[in-house]
């Protein structure tokens, strides 16, 4: 009935696609504000069979602005699916018979995929595996074009834990429909995929790659950080050694263009200082609100 | 104030009363639907002494199609009753101060009836112990008065675990207020106590016990299949000399009368093969459908 | 926006805002039986680091009978705060982008007024640590007034644990600003902390200190029950000398005046003799109601 079917991955848009989502979000944001009736008696699934109170809360909380309810889990241990062995494929087909779009989270690579294949509602991935987190990618590009007016032309960098991240390997797909200049900064143990710098190169993407995070500050008009998780690494030496690499510091700033804005999907653990938390660059929590509006626009163009 | 208070067991109704929900639930289905405000204001406790993904969340759909709200918890962990060693009494006098209808399901006989002893707003039972699962009763015959066009003259077999599941022990014992033929297929381990077959004879019910569920597919008009769990069986040499008798697969289906349906209360282990759910018998799902249906109709009843 | 920002500790109360708050309290009962819509479109955001169903379920209940709506998470395991190491202070900026207010519960003493430090939007401290309780001590004067028709005047004992009660630290501050006398009855490792009773009597609080609960019962107004913990005794031996000096029978009500209430935090162990409960002197089930009315008005001073 709505404009979007289901949203599984990043790759399934088109940048028309793409921009008519911002667009909507943007049209979201006075009622973000002053609240909305639009969805009221429509009613959202949150299966998260993986604990994550902020793409929850999220999206409740979109759905809740614009008067709708919200049923469901935050972990699968009070799952059937958990507990009681049930596929995937019977948990969705029982679920849309109680709700009218299904919000899923899965630790499983392809897991959304295979709820939409089985689900007649739409069913949006709120994380599955470590490949894909579109809406985080969403939010991602609403932040910058709302912050930096724009995203064609500028130059990105993405800092941290490439190889791991599905919000890096999102957003790096969904950047691959710009024009932008992509700096890929993380330890070689954690570089992104030959495969998908391949393949932004393919689209058109200037992709430079740097072992520091100082060299993917002085070109940047966003800086797109993420955790560098300690259980990556097989000796606790090597973390140490790269730590302190992929750290932001309050110094580090005067590196940064003036009007450069520093991004992250949060939580954060010490890779953003938090003496620059009150810096005109830091913009992750502005990028949390813009989240808010993001998943507003996505549940109103599925519903609505 | 409404037509019913409480909803413990099945025992305590009437056939009268039985027809009149069943009735109100059909009442229920364009509201489904489009939904209402019927219950707008009214509030909803769910207290899950023990998961239940589906029963929660079909009640919780339930009653937000009726514009009522929710509150609750999801498992005993989180509760005072399980952390602090309350209660259920002192659980059920505080819980109804805060809202209009109480759902509990708990691990023990008895305890919803308990419950109800305590409460002065209404109790629904959403699953006590291994006897009663009162709604889960109702939703069967609404599905099979839904789907059959009536309950009256059919024959329905009952097919796995009877000596455990409490949902077809209470179905069983609803089925005593219509004139129906059973059949009792069950592994020789899980038969349904003789208690209740006596009390199904003295009904009128007319039943046979049968070892293998072939024997239960030619003459039904339902097949009501449940899961064997791995667990009841001592032996899993014994187990595994059962499971295949009590497993239905495609070419079973050419046993059953054409217009015969399948029902099963899910989650399903492998007690129905998948390659089945796309055959016009099988309709565990719409009864996922006719349980939101159902419990609609008991919580307008209640509170309406 | 509202009357009310933050509440964080009864301490940063005067007596007029309490006052207020009870009197506002007092206009909810209406709206607690009939719904109101006055919060309609707001969200409420309940951080329940340590579970507790009884003080979210009555925050939720006060909210949803105000309109409003809820979202939250029951315990730390299911945020990223417990899981992912994230601090307090960025789950709090975080999760204020979702809601209008935050209700928090923390088990570290000072973290709800942390919250607050870094919140934009409203805090409320639903437990912090061992010390503080505040709108637990604002729903216990709200009952007492209720109940009794004022609070000056009163002789007032508190009972049981009085060292570790977060409920009766809270309680006993709010009580400073009224004239009372005050009974203290505790075993002797469990009395109330000097500090505090300094306080008490610097602010004109008339407190006396005895051994047994049968003490502070004759001219006692209100008998404040609490919880002994046995944990909280290093020997169960000396544990099983105090209990019994702390437990209520039904033949230690004959000593109570006449239109003498007893009120308890809830949930309680054997502290409370289940036969005194229809005793028209136990008004702890009531005390239950009273906490949803005196929510709603913090919620509705708060937000409205």
């Amino acid at each position: 009935m709505g404009v979007l079917h289901n949203l599984i991955s990043i790759q399934d848009l088109t940048r028309d696609t793409i921009d008519m989502i911002l667009d909507h979000a943007r049209d979201m944001e006075p009622l973000a504000v002053k609240r909305s009736k639009v969805l009221d008696g429509k009613i959202m699934a949150c299966l998260f069979f993986e604990p994550s109170t902020r793409t929850r809360l999220s999206f409740e909380s979109a759905m809740l602005r614009l008067g709708g309810s919200v049923l469901g889990f935050a972990e699968a241990g009070v799952s059937s699916a958990g507990g009681k062995g049930e596929t995937l494929a019977d948990t969705i087909r029982t679920v849309e018979r109680y709700a009218d779009v299904i919000v899923i989270r899965h630790p499983l690579d392809g897991s959304a995929r295979v709820a939409a294949e089985f689900a007649t509602c739409p069913v949006v991935n709120a994380g599955s595996g470590a490949e894909e987190h579109p809406t985080q990618a969403l939010l991602d590009l609403y932040s910058i074009r709302r912050m930096k007016g724009c995203i064609d032309g500028l130059t990105i960098s993405l800092c941290g834990d490439l190889k791991f991240g599905r919000t890096v390997h999102s957003l790096a797909m969904a950047l691959t429909m710009y024009d932008v200049d992509m700096i890929l900064a993380a330890p070689k143990q954690l570089r992104m995929k030959p495969s998908i710098i391949a393949e932004m190169e393919k689209a058109g993407v200037r992709v430079r790659q740097v072992n520091h995070i100082e060299d993917a500050l002085q070109d940047a008009d966003v800086v797109y950080m993420t955790r560098i998780q300690k259980e990556r690494f097989p000796d606790i030496r090597e973390y140490n050694a790269v730590r302190g690499h992929f750290r932001l510091r309050r110094e580090d700033l005067e590196l940064l263009k003036k009007d450069a804005i520093i991004l992250h999907p949060l939580p954060r653990v010490d890779e953003l200082d938090p003496d620059i938390d009150d810096s005109p660059h830091a913009k992750y929590f502005e990028q949390v609100e813009a989240g808010v509006v993001t998943r507003m626009a996505i549940l109103d163009l599925i519903l609505g």
